[in-house]
Protein backbone atom coordinates (compact mmCIF):
# COMPACT_ATOMS: atom_id res chain seq x y z
CA UNK A 1 0.00 0.00 0.00
CA UNK A 2 1.28 3.21 -0.87
CA UNK A 3 2.09 5.58 1.68
CA UNK A 4 -0.32 8.68 2.15
CA UNK A 5 1.68 12.11 2.60
CA UNK A 6 0.44 15.12 4.24
CA UNK A 7 1.23 18.38 3.39
CA UNK A 8 1.31 20.96 6.28
CA UNK A 9 1.53 24.55 5.20
CA UNK A 10 -0.04 22.79 1.89
CA UNK A 11 -1.83 26.18 0.66
CA UNK A 12 1.28 27.75 0.30
CA UNK A 13 3.55 27.89 -3.49
CA UNK A 14 6.16 25.57 -2.06
CA UNK A 15 3.34 23.15 -0.52
CA UNK A 16 0.83 23.19 -3.35
CA UNK A 17 3.59 22.62 -5.72
CA UNK A 18 4.71 19.57 -3.70
CA UNK A 19 0.87 18.44 -3.25
CA UNK A 20 -0.04 18.64 -7.12
CA UNK A 21 3.19 17.36 -8.19
CA UNK A 22 2.54 13.74 -5.59
CA UNK A 23 -1.24 13.89 -6.38
CA UNK A 24 -0.26 14.06 -10.41
CA UNK A 25 1.66 10.82 -9.48
CA UNK A 26 -0.90 9.02 -7.74
CA UNK A 27 -0.53 9.36 -4.10
CA UNK A 28 -3.16 10.08 -1.73
CA UNK A 29 -1.89 13.76 -1.01
CA UNK A 30 -3.81 15.26 2.70
CA UNK A 31 -3.35 18.91 1.64
CA UNK A 32 -3.16 20.81 5.39
CA UNK A 33 -4.13 24.72 6.25
CA UNK A 34 -3.33 26.34 9.33
CA UNK A 35 -7.05 28.25 10.17
CA UNK A 36 -9.09 26.14 8.13
CA UNK A 37 -9.57 23.37 6.23
CA UNK A 38 -7.61 23.35 3.05
CA UNK A 39 -9.40 23.22 -0.12
CA UNK A 40 -9.47 19.69 -2.12
CA UNK A 41 -8.10 19.38 -5.35
CA UNK A 42 -9.58 16.14 -7.09
CA UNK A 43 -10.28 13.14 -5.28
CA UNK A 44 -6.29 12.32 -5.13
CA UNK A 45 -5.72 15.50 -2.78
CA UNK A 46 -7.60 16.02 0.00
CA UNK A 47 -8.07 19.21 1.65
CA UNK A 48 -8.61 19.60 5.92
CA UNK A 49 -6.71 21.34 9.18
CA UNK A 50 -3.21 21.20 9.87
CA UNK A 51 -3.63 18.39 12.65
CA UNK A 52 -5.80 15.96 10.53
CA UNK A 53 -3.69 16.31 7.68
CA UNK A 54 -1.03 14.81 9.59
CA UNK A 55 -3.15 12.74 11.42
CA UNK A 56 -3.63 9.90 8.63
CA UNK A 57 -0.30 10.23 6.83
CA UNK A 58 2.80 8.20 6.64
CA UNK A 59 4.91 10.95 5.74
CA UNK A 60 4.41 14.68 6.95
CA UNK A 61 5.49 17.21 5.20
CA UNK A 62 5.88 20.93 6.55
CA UNK A 63 6.40 23.44 3.76
CA UNK A 64 5.63 27.00 6.46
CA UNK A 65 7.76 30.13 6.84
CA UNK A 66 10.10 30.24 9.43
CA UNK A 67 7.60 32.57 11.42
CA UNK A 68 5.62 29.45 11.88
CA UNK A 69 7.45 26.31 12.49
CA UNK A 70 7.57 26.13 16.11
CA UNK A 71 4.20 26.71 16.47
CA UNK A 72 2.86 24.83 13.42
CA UNK A 73 4.91 22.03 14.65
CA UNK A 74 3.63 22.13 18.87
CA UNK A 75 -0.29 22.14 16.98
CA UNK A 76 0.52 18.63 15.03
CA UNK A 77 2.58 16.82 16.88
CA UNK A 78 0.06 15.54 18.83
CA UNK A 79 -1.59 13.98 15.85
CA UNK A 80 1.34 11.65 14.16
CA UNK A 81 0.67 8.43 13.49
CA UNK A 82 3.33 6.05 15.14
CA UNK A 83 6.22 5.38 12.51
CA UNK A 84 5.21 8.02 10.54
CA UNK A 85 8.14 10.46 9.29
CA UNK A 86 8.32 13.94 9.01
CA UNK A 87 9.99 16.44 6.23
CA UNK A 88 11.30 19.52 7.06
CA UNK A 89 11.45 22.13 4.64
CA UNK A 90 11.91 25.35 6.46
CA UNK A 91 14.48 27.76 5.47
CA UNK A 92 15.44 29.60 7.91
CA UNK A 93 15.34 32.95 6.25
CA UNK A 94 16.09 36.15 7.99
CA UNK A 95 12.49 37.47 6.15
CA UNK A 96 11.10 35.99 9.55
CA UNK A 97 12.60 38.71 11.30
CA UNK A 98 12.10 41.98 8.32
CA UNK A 99 15.06 41.09 6.99
CA UNK A 100 15.90 39.45 3.35
CA UNK A 101 14.50 36.28 2.04
CA UNK A 102 18.25 35.59 0.48
CA UNK A 103 19.93 35.32 3.67
CA UNK A 104 19.62 32.86 6.78
CA UNK A 105 19.72 33.15 10.41
CA UNK A 106 21.78 30.56 12.53
CA UNK A 107 19.38 29.03 14.42
CA UNK A 108 20.40 27.64 17.90
CA UNK A 109 20.02 24.37 17.38
CA UNK A 110 21.81 24.72 13.95
CA UNK A 111 19.21 24.30 11.27
CA UNK A 112 15.70 24.42 10.82
CA UNK A 113 15.57 20.75 10.52
CA UNK A 114 17.38 20.02 13.78
CA UNK A 115 14.77 22.38 15.38
CA UNK A 116 12.11 20.63 14.32
CA UNK A 117 13.56 16.83 15.38
CA UNK A 118 14.26 18.52 18.83
CA UNK A 119 10.63 19.60 18.77
CA UNK A 120 9.09 16.44 17.66
CA UNK A 121 10.94 13.69 20.07
CA UNK A 122 10.48 9.66 18.87
CA UNK A 123 9.66 10.99 15.22
CA UNK A 124 12.45 10.08 12.11
CA UNK A 125 12.77 13.64 10.82
CA UNK A 126 14.14 13.86 7.45
CA UNK A 127 15.21 17.38 6.00
CA UNK A 128 14.22 17.57 2.05
CA UNK A 129 12.61 19.53 -0.95
CA UNK A 130 13.67 23.03 0.36
CA UNK A 131 15.63 23.50 -3.42
CA UNK A 132 12.10 22.48 -5.46
CA UNK A 133 11.20 25.87 -7.07
CA UNK A 134 7.61 26.77 -5.97
CA UNK A 135 6.99 28.27 -9.42
CA UNK A 136 8.84 24.63 -10.99
CA UNK A 137 6.49 22.07 -9.26
CA UNK A 138 3.43 24.19 -10.00
CA UNK A 139 3.82 24.39 -13.50
CA UNK A 140 2.31 20.47 -13.65
CA UNK A 141 3.18 20.00 -17.62
CA UNK A 142 7.12 20.40 -17.70
CA UNK A 143 9.63 18.41 -15.85
CA UNK A 144 11.66 20.11 -13.23
CA UNK A 145 15.66 20.13 -13.92
CA UNK A 146 16.90 19.53 -10.47
CA UNK A 147 18.16 17.65 -7.85
CA UNK A 148 16.65 16.85 -4.19
CA UNK A 149 19.55 16.43 -1.49
CA UNK A 150 17.96 13.96 1.25
CA UNK A 151 19.21 14.24 5.05
CA UNK A 152 18.43 12.26 7.90
CA UNK A 153 19.77 10.03 10.77
CA UNK A 154 17.56 7.36 9.70
CA UNK A 155 18.39 5.45 6.56
CA UNK A 156 14.78 3.70 6.51
CA UNK A 157 13.35 7.20 6.37
CA UNK A 158 15.32 8.82 4.02
CA UNK A 159 14.94 6.04 1.73
CA UNK A 160 11.21 6.43 2.12
CA UNK A 161 11.46 10.02 0.88
CA UNK A 162 13.72 9.32 -2.26
CA UNK A 163 11.15 7.04 -3.40
CA UNK A 164 8.78 9.98 -3.02
CA UNK A 165 10.90 12.52 -4.31
CA UNK A 166 11.66 10.62 -7.65
CA UNK A 167 8.19 10.51 -8.60
CA UNK A 168 8.07 14.41 -9.24
CA UNK A 169 9.10 13.97 -12.66
CA UNK A 170 13.08 15.44 -13.29
CA UNK A 171 13.46 15.31 -10.31
CA UNK A 172 16.88 12.95 -8.84
CA UNK A 173 17.35 12.17 -5.23
CA UNK A 174 20.53 12.57 -3.49
CA UNK A 175 21.74 10.88 0.06
CA UNK A 176 23.33 14.44 1.46
CA UNK A 177 24.15 12.39 5.08
CA UNK A 178 22.89 12.89 8.46
CA UNK A 179 20.23 15.51 9.68
CA UNK A 180 22.96 18.26 10.79
CA UNK A 181 24.02 18.40 7.35
CA UNK A 182 20.34 20.07 7.30
CA UNK A 183 21.70 23.92 7.25
CA UNK A 184 23.96 23.12 4.54
CA UNK A 185 20.84 21.74 2.51
CA UNK A 186 19.43 25.05 3.90
CA UNK A 187 22.04 27.67 2.95
CA UNK A 188 22.15 26.28 -0.67
CA UNK A 189 18.38 27.30 -0.70
CA UNK A 190 18.65 30.66 0.19
CA UNK A 191 21.64 30.73 -2.46
CA UNK A 192 18.94 29.38 -5.29
CA UNK A 193 16.60 32.33 -4.00
CA UNK A 194 19.73 34.97 -4.26
CA UNK A 195 20.34 33.84 -8.02
CA UNK A 196 16.42 34.40 -8.90
CA UNK A 197 16.86 37.43 -7.48
CA UNK A 198 20.24 38.78 -9.33
CA UNK A 199 19.03 36.90 -12.21
CA UNK A 200 15.26 37.74 -12.39
CA UNK A 201 14.31 33.96 -12.82
CA UNK A 202 12.19 32.18 -10.69
CA UNK A 203 12.67 28.48 -11.41
CA UNK A 204 16.68 27.98 -10.53
CA UNK A 205 17.60 24.99 -9.38
CA UNK A 206 20.70 22.87 -8.57
CA UNK A 207 22.15 19.73 -10.14
CA UNK A 208 25.15 17.60 -9.05
CA UNK A 209 27.74 15.99 -10.91
CA UNK A 210 29.91 13.16 -10.30
CA UNK A 211 27.10 11.92 -7.55
CA UNK A 212 25.32 8.39 -8.21
CA UNK A 213 21.20 8.41 -7.11
CA UNK A 214 20.38 8.11 -3.85
CA UNK B 1 47.14 42.50 -22.71
CA UNK B 2 46.24 39.52 -20.57
CA UNK B 3 46.43 39.21 -16.88
CA UNK B 4 48.94 37.68 -15.21
CA UNK B 5 47.46 35.40 -12.36
CA UNK B 6 49.07 34.73 -9.16
CA UNK B 7 47.93 31.52 -7.40
CA UNK B 8 49.16 31.81 -3.84
CA UNK B 9 48.91 28.84 -2.13
CA UNK B 10 49.30 27.28 -5.40
CA UNK B 11 51.08 24.00 -4.31
CA UNK B 12 48.50 22.73 -2.81
CA UNK B 13 45.79 20.27 -4.88
CA UNK B 14 42.96 23.29 -5.71
CA UNK B 15 45.86 25.62 -6.51
CA UNK B 16 48.02 23.44 -8.40
CA UNK B 17 45.16 22.45 -10.34
CA UNK B 18 43.65 26.20 -10.73
CA UNK B 19 47.20 27.21 -12.01
CA UNK B 20 47.70 23.89 -14.28
CA UNK B 21 44.31 24.45 -16.36
CA UNK B 22 44.84 28.55 -16.82
CA UNK B 23 48.63 27.96 -18.21
CA UNK B 24 46.70 25.47 -20.15
CA UNK B 25 44.77 28.49 -21.51
CA UNK B 26 47.48 29.99 -22.16
CA UNK B 27 47.52 32.61 -18.93
CA UNK B 28 50.78 33.17 -17.62
CA UNK B 29 50.53 32.15 -14.08
CA UNK B 30 53.21 32.72 -11.02
CA UNK B 31 52.65 29.85 -8.46
CA UNK B 32 53.61 30.89 -4.78
CA UNK B 33 54.53 28.86 -1.72
CA UNK B 34 54.37 29.27 1.28
CA UNK B 35 58.37 28.49 2.49
CA UNK B 36 60.32 28.61 -0.20
CA UNK B 37 60.00 29.04 -4.54
CA UNK B 38 57.79 26.95 -5.74
CA UNK B 39 58.58 24.75 -8.57
CA UNK B 40 57.70 25.92 -12.51
CA UNK B 41 55.52 24.00 -14.31
CA UNK B 42 56.79 24.99 -17.70
CA UNK B 43 57.23 28.56 -19.34
CA UNK B 44 53.64 29.41 -18.84
CA UNK B 45 53.85 28.63 -15.17
CA UNK B 46 56.67 30.18 -12.81
CA UNK B 47 57.06 29.38 -9.05
CA UNK B 48 58.06 32.01 -6.55
CA UNK B 49 57.35 32.70 -3.11
CA UNK B 50 54.07 33.99 -2.16
CA UNK B 51 54.58 37.57 -1.95
CA UNK B 52 56.48 37.83 -5.03
CA UNK B 53 53.72 35.66 -7.11
CA UNK B 54 51.66 38.15 -6.08
CA UNK B 55 53.58 41.10 -6.96
CA UNK B 56 53.29 41.02 -10.68
CA UNK B 57 49.62 39.90 -11.15
CA UNK B 58 46.28 41.56 -11.90
CA UNK B 59 44.68 38.29 -10.41
CA UNK B 60 45.89 36.97 -7.21
CA UNK B 61 43.82 33.74 -6.41
CA UNK B 62 44.22 32.59 -2.53
CA UNK B 63 44.23 28.66 -2.27
CA UNK B 64 45.34 28.15 1.37
CA UNK B 65 43.66 26.56 4.38
CA UNK B 66 41.10 28.33 6.57
CA UNK B 67 44.53 27.66 9.35
CA UNK B 68 46.65 29.65 6.76
CA UNK B 69 44.38 32.45 5.24
CA UNK B 70 45.13 35.58 8.06
CA UNK B 71 48.60 34.76 8.29
CA UNK B 72 49.03 34.36 4.70
CA UNK B 73 47.30 37.41 3.60
CA UNK B 74 49.23 39.77 6.13
CA UNK B 75 52.62 38.07 4.16
CA UNK B 76 51.29 39.38 0.86
CA UNK B 77 49.17 42.71 1.13
CA UNK B 78 51.83 45.00 0.71
CA UNK B 79 52.86 43.01 -2.72
CA UNK B 80 49.49 43.77 -4.10
CA UNK B 81 50.36 46.01 -7.38
CA UNK B 82 47.63 49.02 -7.62
CA UNK B 83 44.17 47.89 -9.23
CA UNK B 84 45.24 44.18 -8.38
CA UNK B 85 41.99 41.85 -7.43
CA UNK B 86 42.08 39.19 -5.05
CA UNK B 87 40.10 36.17 -5.58
CA UNK B 88 39.45 34.13 -1.85
CA UNK B 89 38.68 30.47 -2.27
CA UNK B 90 39.10 29.73 1.45
CA UNK B 91 36.06 27.58 3.02
CA UNK B 92 36.61 27.54 6.67
CA UNK B 93 36.35 23.86 7.38
CA UNK B 94 36.08 22.69 10.66
CA UNK B 95 39.08 20.81 10.00
CA UNK B 96 41.08 23.97 10.89
CA UNK B 97 40.23 23.63 14.27
CA UNK B 98 40.73 19.73 14.66
CA UNK B 99 36.90 18.92 13.35
CA UNK B 100 35.48 17.79 10.11
CA UNK B 101 36.22 18.73 7.00
CA UNK B 102 32.59 18.37 5.77
CA UNK B 103 31.62 20.67 8.36
CA UNK B 104 31.79 24.88 8.38
CA UNK B 105 32.74 27.63 11.26
CA UNK B 106 30.79 30.44 11.69
CA UNK B 107 33.38 33.30 10.93
CA UNK B 108 33.10 36.67 12.76
CA UNK B 109 33.04 38.92 9.52
CA UNK B 110 30.38 36.15 8.45
CA UNK B 111 32.65 34.37 5.52
CA UNK B 112 36.02 34.02 4.89
CA UNK B 113 35.96 36.21 2.15
CA UNK B 114 34.93 38.94 4.09
CA UNK B 115 37.70 38.26 6.16
CA UNK B 116 40.25 38.37 3.24
CA UNK B 117 38.16 41.88 2.57
CA UNK B 118 39.03 43.13 5.97
CA UNK B 119 42.33 42.54 6.12
CA UNK B 120 43.10 44.00 2.52
CA UNK B 121 41.24 47.01 2.89
CA UNK B 122 41.57 48.65 -0.73
CA UNK B 123 41.76 45.86 -2.41
CA UNK B 124 38.73 44.75 -4.41
CA UNK B 125 38.04 40.87 -2.63
CA UNK B 126 35.92 38.46 -5.44
CA UNK B 127 34.79 35.03 -3.71
CA UNK B 128 35.21 31.88 -5.97
CA UNK B 129 36.41 28.61 -7.17
CA UNK B 130 35.61 26.80 -3.55
CA UNK B 131 33.60 24.41 -5.42
CA UNK B 132 35.53 23.35 -8.18
CA UNK B 133 37.13 19.68 -7.25
CA UNK B 134 41.01 19.68 -7.28
CA UNK B 135 40.72 16.44 -8.49
CA UNK B 136 38.80 17.47 -11.20
CA UNK B 137 41.19 20.18 -12.02
CA UNK B 138 44.10 18.25 -12.20
CA UNK B 139 42.65 15.73 -14.81
CA UNK B 140 43.80 18.38 -17.57
CA UNK B 141 42.76 16.14 -20.44
CA UNK B 142 39.06 16.46 -19.13
CA UNK B 143 36.88 19.42 -19.08
CA UNK B 144 34.81 20.14 -15.92
CA UNK B 145 31.32 19.52 -15.46
CA UNK B 146 30.68 22.45 -13.05
CA UNK B 147 29.76 25.89 -12.53
CA UNK B 148 31.70 28.55 -10.63
CA UNK B 149 29.45 31.16 -8.39
CA UNK B 150 31.12 34.43 -8.15
CA UNK B 151 30.64 36.96 -5.34
CA UNK B 152 31.61 40.55 -5.06
CA UNK B 153 31.49 44.05 -4.56
CA UNK B 154 33.05 44.99 -7.65
CA UNK B 155 31.34 44.64 -10.86
CA UNK B 156 34.48 45.06 -12.57
CA UNK B 157 36.40 42.43 -10.73
CA UNK B 158 33.68 39.90 -10.47
CA UNK B 159 33.82 40.18 -14.64
CA UNK B 160 37.64 40.15 -14.97
CA UNK B 161 37.49 36.78 -12.58
CA UNK B 162 34.33 35.43 -14.68
CA UNK B 163 36.39 35.54 -17.68
CA UNK B 164 39.09 34.04 -16.37
CA UNK B 165 36.70 30.91 -14.90
CA UNK B 166 35.37 30.51 -18.10
CA UNK B 167 38.67 29.96 -19.49
CA UNK B 168 38.68 26.18 -17.78
CA UNK B 169 36.90 23.84 -20.52
CA UNK B 170 33.01 22.59 -18.74
CA UNK B 171 33.25 25.68 -16.34
CA UNK B 172 30.04 28.37 -16.73
CA UNK B 173 30.84 31.37 -14.74
CA UNK B 174 27.51 32.51 -12.88
CA UNK B 175 27.26 35.73 -10.87
CA UNK B 176 26.17 35.32 -7.29
CA UNK B 177 25.52 38.82 -5.85
CA UNK B 178 27.62 40.92 -3.35
CA UNK B 179 30.56 39.98 -1.06
CA UNK B 180 28.65 38.69 1.97
CA UNK B 181 26.56 36.26 0.12
CA UNK B 182 30.09 34.40 0.11
CA UNK B 183 29.03 32.06 3.03
CA UNK B 184 26.83 30.71 0.57
CA UNK B 185 29.07 29.63 -1.64
CA UNK B 186 31.27 28.33 0.98
CA UNK B 187 28.15 26.23 2.70
CA UNK B 188 27.78 24.87 -0.97
CA UNK B 189 31.37 23.95 -0.89
CA UNK B 190 31.26 21.82 2.19
CA UNK B 191 28.27 20.54 1.19
CA UNK B 192 29.95 19.08 -1.68
CA UNK B 193 32.89 17.47 0.12
CA UNK B 194 30.12 16.11 2.41
CA UNK B 195 29.09 14.14 -0.84
CA UNK B 196 32.10 13.36 -1.74
CA UNK B 197 32.44 11.58 1.24
CA UNK B 198 29.36 9.75 1.68
CA UNK B 199 29.22 8.54 -2.40
CA UNK B 200 33.01 7.72 -2.24
CA UNK B 201 33.80 9.92 -5.06
CA UNK B 202 36.13 12.77 -5.82
CA UNK B 203 34.75 15.20 -8.43
CA UNK B 204 30.92 16.06 -6.95
CA UNK B 205 30.05 19.28 -8.89
CA UNK B 206 27.17 21.64 -8.89
CA UNK B 207 25.60 22.86 -11.93
CA UNK B 208 22.41 25.34 -11.43
CA UNK B 209 19.42 25.41 -13.70
CA UNK B 210 17.32 28.06 -14.92
CA UNK B 211 20.28 30.37 -14.47
CA UNK B 212 21.51 32.34 -17.22
CA UNK B 213 25.86 33.09 -17.46
CA UNK B 214 27.50 35.93 -15.81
Amino acid sequence: MQTIVAVVGGTGAEGSGLAARFAQAGVRVRIGSRKQTARSIGEQATGHTNADAAAEAGIVILTVPLSAQVETLKSIRGSFAPGAILVDATVPLEVAIGGRVSRILTLWDGSAAQQAARLLPGVPVVAAFHALSAEALGNLDHPLDCDALICGDSAEAKASVAQLAALIPGVRAIDAGPLDNARLLESAAALLISLNLRHKVKESGMRFTGVPKA
